[in-house]
């Protein structure tokens, strides 16, 4: 696996290997890999002839900066894991790299970055559309893989990618959970063993809820068992709300016609995490 | 020259074209074509084997609906002037084509899309940032080209480039003027014989102040005598500034460490038109 820091080798690399290679596949991370990400490169192994994985702790989407802090940073270990997973290219910058100019560009997505997450990460969505645009345009890949764990972030950036006409496809992969239901994430690696044990209230909780109101409960209803199961697991919870996949404009109740997703974020200690699970 | 009303085709000539061509050139126009946009091809064709001008009435750039209905439309004599200017390939889709998802995303420059043509023009940069950047996808060229006129809009796209990393190389090309010095603009269609007289006023106040300030005159003197002057010829001036060509802070006065532009901006009669000039 070849290694870049730098965006200029990366860019002189990726010109050569195009010539060779139909097409390439890009895994955009933040580190601190786990078998989430691992899978997000098997998916771009078995379309792609070549995969780049990026890891870039990026600032500019951390809104809470002692959280920006003490995001997990295996850098050794990411290289392994990718080395075996057959990744071939990987690029590490640093912040200054990055973010070579002085910035003053924000976007605005209108509705869909000041709810759910927007709400409680103002700016977050912002900084996550620049540093997915410096990457689109770094390494110009025919696809691009994001997890379905940030179900959000995947909305952002497909509306990124419609609406300023990037030239390529987005591959939104299930969310790979541990055996107790615990979506993969690399803030886990922040919980103790009794926390980790305490976060599986997410997956615990959107099972619940899928299924009562698959029963014909109201989500009313369902979203106060939910407030009442978290608070006995004393996860302080931030939102549960169910909400349309294309949209994310929140629902009170499914329909026939609008497919749903529930979605939801709190804190398990110091460490907040989001989950969702798709309504059928 | 190939002509082409829709993106997907257009994309599938270039994919082609890019093996055969070392470098393409884009031209990005709103139609009306005169000198000045002919300048810019001649530019393009210079330095690039392949060029592609796109001629598209940007709505999301318009502010003012009048202005966008008024807005100056001569597609076949567009054509014409391009295939004889060497103009290898045309773009000119409809508003459908070039807003097929529904738009929500709004781009914010800070301070750089606020003063000058953005107090006046709330939202302009914005779709001017919006419609570079799906052209830019769209046409993936080695080169953009861009007048001076619109000195601002090049700082804006300039910032665009560089903060998202886009891949390419944006040229900004000397003001082209009319013998009487008025800037080439499509705009100059909407004036009359007399309005094209007093339009002038633009070009001699430019050359006045920056003869005055060269010659040690304070620009708050300056800015009064140019008003003045706008006054005598009925022309309702909006800004007159001095600032620097970087930032597009405002100055009070030039300094030997900061390259300075003047700009203004003004109606003649119902026409809105703007101008600049560098300071050496």
């Amino acid at each position: 696996m070849e290694i870049f820091k730098e965006i200029g080798p990366l860019k002189a690399f990726l010109r050569q290997q195009r010539t060779l290679n139909p097409s390439i596949g890009l895994v955009p991370t933040m580190g601190a890999l786990h078998n989430g990400h691992l899978a997000l490169i098997n998916a771009s192994r078995n379309t792609n002839s070549l995969t780049v994985c990026s890891i870039f702790v990026n600032p500019a989407q951390f809104n809470n900066p002692a959280d920006l802090e003490k995001y997990p940073r295996t850098p050794e270990a990411d290289i392994r894991l990718l080395s075996e997973a057959g990744c071939n290219a990987l690029f590490m910058p640093d912040k200054k790299e990055m973010y070579q100019t002085s910035g003053i560009i924000k976007f605005d997505f209108g509705h869909l970055d000041k709810i759910l997450e927007g709400e409680f990460r103002p700016g977050h969505f912002s900084g996550v559309a620049l540093v997915v645009s410096k990457l689109f345009h770094i390494v110009n890949p025919d696809r691009a893989y994001f997890g379905q764990k940030d179900f959000q972030q995947f909305r952002i950036v497909s509306q990124l990618v419609k609406e300023l006409n990037f030239d390529l496809e987005l591959v939104c992969a299930p969310t790979t959970r541990e055996p107790s239901g615990l979506a993969m994430s690399s803030r886990n690696a922040r919980l103790s063993k009794e926390e980790r044990q305490q976060a599986t209230i997410f997956y615990r909780t959107l099972t619940f809820a899928k299924q009562a109101i698959k029963n014909g409960k109201t989500f009313f209803w369902v979203k106060s068992e939910v407030t009442k199961m978290c608070e006995a697991e004393n996860v302080k919870l931030e939102y549960f709300e169910l909400a349309d996949q294309e949209n994310l404009n929140l629902l009170k109740n499914v329909s026939p016609t609008v497919p749903a997703v529930l979605l939801m974020a709190g804190y398990v200690g110091g460490v907040r995490l989001i989950d969702n699970m798709l309504m059928d």
